[in-house]
């Protein structure tokens, strides 16, 4: 029996995600489900979809992803369910999937537009419940793709996060804040989905930024604050002192030792970051 | 093995919920459980008992709920197993329960006071521990009520929500506000617990709340601001802007798009809400 | 299949979490994962060794603890996994499980080591991900301890909370601040760890303490203000009032009847109580 995970911005403090697993445990009784993160911000489209992408390569095979956050839920945006590799996903077409669905060229996306994969009564402002949840304990139980929509091929797509690129210099942004006040910037050192975008190496070529790397010889600036050179770990500068670093999904960050940097730089979702070479 | 769903005041910050979790692992190993929410406001009864109305039936049969928001832990209040329909219900006997019995008239309700289904120690002030989850994993294992506690029939109920109906006005309060700032008055449109009570129906009688449902013929005043007619959605008005709907559990809701109704209009629980037909 | 259960200072708002859980179903499809809790403050090594100390005991036999709260991730400290009585940790080497480990005397510690018990690419900074997690996936599939590091002696212990023990007054600190604002003194009046230290017991003998709480016969003074005797529950004082009880841990707290004693008192982690006898 698969997994079945969910990433959502619903929160914890209603009753949403326990409505959503009730489902989802009436229809898939032997599914075991995980929450990814439900905290992503109201309506952020974009860092739910990067989110997705640095996490879901960590998940079994054959696990199913519910990604539910939809500024349009129950105006005219379809829902979808993805196979993509060895895994399923279900989604709003919102862009959601974007930078997931890019590493998999072959993907195959459906409209999910099956009445009897729903529940009976469908609610105009909560389709987690009543369409996504039920969806994904539906592919659980080993239901066909063909039999719960139809075949799709013009899903919407999320432009690229802001990337400037001159000479000697990136500039891209926030994506992420994380608990600990870590800023996660869109500037990678691994492939951005399955591509080469927004990354030192497609930048500046996989040689030079291999150099860059290895010799630190970085500027990273955010608002109004510089740091020089990338530290190994969050232990790599002075208690309370600000450092960057290349976290664990593989892009640049700017951290607080023991503090938070998004408090010491006043940041949010958005911010700017430049990192100039040399 | 049948579900156990958890709805509490504890919060998630402290080892509390992990700590029952422990509990009914160590009893029923085999037992599923779900959090319903942990986030209701400490001490808000009336919270609890209206999103457990709300989220109950999208649970499998033979779900167990424990269900404890309990000012008076450890003083003189009982507490409660009950069977009603599929379900059963581990609660004090606050009030907690009345909203989901109202739609059980031949709900069984237990005084449960075996001491051989708690915890060997058990403390003055953390019976969801000691008490409550041991009981619920006992059911669980297919224990039977009668061996549990002694049935009663002067449960304590809460009184229902404020309501007040003139001839062309209906008036309630806000019961919750969820994460995004919707604020869902005791205003619905299906019907409370078992019975039509604070309902559009109840108020108008069915034909004539159906011609308003129909006509969005109202106006929803709260706080100082006001609505004129129901969206269907929450994109249903501009981004930014005041609108009012039915909500996914039925019951109308003040809601802004892409913002949060409770923060635009100072909103907290127990505030009133007016609806003027025509 | 044992439970696994997770205690670290991660938060919830990032998928931090959710990537662990998706690590161990991978390894260990089998396992249940139980959140303890992973809202302890960031870096607070004392307050989970706390939290860990007081809620292991409710878990099933065989239950695999992970816990990580890592001011020194990446830096040199060690990674452990150990077998105390029925239950085995997996931790970081800063103190974490000292508490825990006092009662355990015959407890086996090894240093994880192993490079084919972690993921194929390790991080500099989410060890949680790609050691901790996989440590303890395999632990739950059966692995052998020797196979997966190697024993050692000199294991990190965090000093005891303060404690100053006069002729008729104790001082501890506040270990923990709960959702309710409930503050959690170290002053305990059951065994600490596997020893009796920062007891009344081990302050005053058995004998006197014994007397003293019987009596009731305390003062308990922190941030200015004094509480006088001990209460039975949080409803021991009338509503919003102060008050001064022995929680379910057993540990002397001080508490508000329906509010925050830690908002009204602006207390902290590791502001001093004192306890007067007589």
């Amino acid at each position: 029996m698969p997994t079945i995970a969910l990433l959502t911005d619903f929160g914890i403090q209603d009753t949403y995600i326990g409505v959503m697993k009730g489902v989802i445990a009436s229809i898939a009784p032997q599914a075991q489900v995980i929450d990814l993160t439900h905290a992503i911000e109201p309506q952020g489209v974009q860092q739910a979809a990067f989110a997705l992408m640095t996490a879901y390569r960590y998940f079994p095979p054959k696990t199913i992803f519910v990604t539910v956050v939809d500024p349009g839920v129950g105006s005219e945006r379809r829902a979808l369910i993805a196979r993509a590799g060895d895994y399923s996903f279900v989604a709003p077409d919102n862009g959601l999937l974007s930078y997931v669905l890019k590493a998999y060229p072959y993907a195959m996306v459906y409209e999910l537009n099956s009445a009897t994969h729903r529940l009976k009564q469908v609610s105009n402002t909560f389709h987690g419940r009543d369409i996504f949840a039920p969806a994904a304990a539906h592919l659980a139980n080993g239901e066909n793709f063909d039999r719960m929509g139809s075949r799709i091929r013009d899903v919407v797509t999320l432009p690229q996060p802001y990337l400037r690129v001159e000479a000697d210099s990136l500039e891209g942004e926030i994506l992420h804040i994380d608990r600990f006040g870590n800023m996660v910037s869109s500037i990678g050192t691994i492939e951005w989905g399955g591509e080469d975008q927004c990354m030192l190496k497609a930048a500046f070529g996989a040689r030079r930024a291999a150099q860059i790397l290895a010799a630190g010889a970085l500027r990273i600036a955010c608002n109004g604050a510089e740091v020089v050179g990338l530290s190994r770990t969050y232990a790599g500068a002075g208690t309370g002192e600000l450092m960057s670093l290349v976290g664990s999904s593989g892009f640049v960050e700017i951290a607080v030792n023991q503090g938070s940097a998004a408090q010491a730089l006043g940041a949010k979702l958005g911010d700017r970051v430049v990192i100039r070479i040399g």
